[in-house]
């Protein structure tokens, strides 16, 4: 079986109808999204690749969907986010107090499905973990404290994305090489595809916030936006222009009276007059050949790589 | 040095100037806050019986202490709570979304607490850790489940505060016993005795929210009742008071066009009239009486045992 269906099928099996329903229904529910499953697909690839057994994988490959999906559930109460993946989110389904604390047990949840791990890799296995979620957690904050900041450098961006979004995606597939017995090498190569393919995820996520199709997207185009979220098209949008432009979407992003349909259709218009598309999509680019880079440095063959570059390649044209 | 001037000095010389400040500097202000440290104090008092090394112990101790500041900075959002041991709590200090997402960091923290235990007790030290925190969330939501029933029985009372309070104190007691080597038989013995203390410190704490003194509780006299808590003073209130007095009580507590102030007295008053101080009293006594019953089995002399009965007697009369 291939490793998407298995993963699939894995999370299908999974029973929560434990009590209290109404801490563990709702995380039925998140996992039962039908997200495309992309971490602990990448944790089974990266093990496979080193020769590690899937079935004895799935379940800490389980534990990074499980922690990803903690995040959302907390991510939708701070940004009161009512739909994900073209569905209510829990806050909106259930309450902001259902999310907190089916998220809290989430992320226990997903220490939970650490422990059966061989016991000589047990300490490397919670050590990434809990680097990784912290990592996030401080992405998540710098990404918060950017809305309130107008100065925010492209540098600095970088680094919150990389927080934010890369460094789960890297520590899923550094995950399925510790598993899979990779040299320290490798397992660091394969985290650094990881982190190069995770940027260019999220300026992607970035480009379809305004450029989508809602449907596929899932969620509202323009709610960056709304949000006053500093995204690379905002960044270099604002890096671009001049002083009286800049001052034009400095106060229609502050602007509480107009509409948000409007304010978002007159931003957009301004990212693509600065020819944001084009810029944003050349950033992506960048990005995937620094991930190239990476991946060519891991002793493997092109042939067993290749399920890397293109599950790269899906992903410059896909979403989650 | 003993160990509770050790504990205190040790979370004296924790260093939380990190960056992104936003999200350290939350966790800095919640973990100085000058709180009993009961819990860390249990785990180092266990291992201690139990002949293990302070030092070695301090940060799997400190791991505890961390995690139920997690639960704070989240029960708090939950709760709408602004004062806690007598100061603003995080999410009245900043604000709900720092409280959500420090706490979230505060949890993985914890983790990364257990991290340097002795390689041969890491396995069995993390899932005494998630399923203590799994169960402490369990706790919380029946808590929470509860406020929205007005037949929940003192069986499922005493289940919830199980949950949500005792099984961290045991967990502590457990842990410590583990990192000391403790037998089994002994470690669970340790671990039944703080279930029914713990459950003791909880019937106090209902007790207290009533019948306390608002300088040294710490948090407003009165928050049980206006959140619609069901309490052992509430659930007894009903058991024993007649059909009218239960409707009385009833439409009492659903009533918002009453000030806050005046349901608290009326409501404390029938507690009053039903002898709750006396029937709360007694509760805790056999549940103290249970304690050392479990703390009599465990194969260590009197003297040895010494700090825990003074630990149970101190508890009965003081706050966290």
């Amino acid at each position: 079986m291939d490793i998407k269906n298995y993963v699939k099928n894995y999370f299908e099996q999974i029973d929560w109808s434990q009590e209290p329903k109404n801490l563990y229904a709702p995380i039925d529910y998140a996992l039962q999204s039908g997200g495309k499953r992309i971490r602990p697909t990448l944790v089974l690839m990266a093990a496979q690749l080193f020769g590690g057994d899937i079935e004895q994988c799935i379940k800490p490959a389980a534990a990074m969907e499980i922690f990803h999906n903690f995040t959302l559930l907390h991510d939708d109460v701070m940004d009161n986010a009512d739909v994900r993946r073209g569905r209510p989110t829990i806050k909106a389904k259930w309450d902001d107090n259902t999310a907190i604390l089916s998220g809290d047990a989430m992320l226990i949840k997903a220490y939970q499905y650490l422990e059966d791990v061989p016991a000589d890799k047990l300490l490397a296995v919670v050590k990434l973990f809990s680097k990784t979620a912290l990592e996030v957690c401080e992405g998540q904050q710098y990404d918060t404290d950017f809305e309130k900041r107008e100065d925010v450098t492209i540098e600095e961006y970088y680094e919150m994305i990389r927080l934010k979004t890369a460094v789960l995606l890297a520590g899923c597939l550094k995950l399925g090489a510790i598993l899979g017995g990779a040299s320290e090498e490798d397992a660091q190569n394969l985290y650094d595809f990881g982190i190069a393919i995770g940027i260019a995820f999220q300026l992607r996520d970035d480009y379809l916030d305004c450029y989508g199709d809602e449907k596929t997207f899932g969620k509202k185009i323009g709610g960056d936006i709304l949000c006053g979220k500093r995204t690379f098209l905002l960044i270099q949008t604002l890096k671009k222009c001049g002083v009286s432009q800049r001052q034009t979407i400095s106060q229609l992003l502050k602007n509480t009276a107009i509409a948000g349909e409007e304010k978002i259709a007159t931003i957009i218009d301004i990212y693509t007059q600065m020819d944001m598309p084009t810029v944003c999509n050349e950033a992506m680019e960048e990005y995937y050949v620094k991930a190239m880079a990476s991946l060519a440095k891991i002793n493997k063959t092109d042939e067993e790589k290749a399920p890397f570059v293109e599950f790269a390649k899906n992903l410059m044209g896909r979403i989650d």
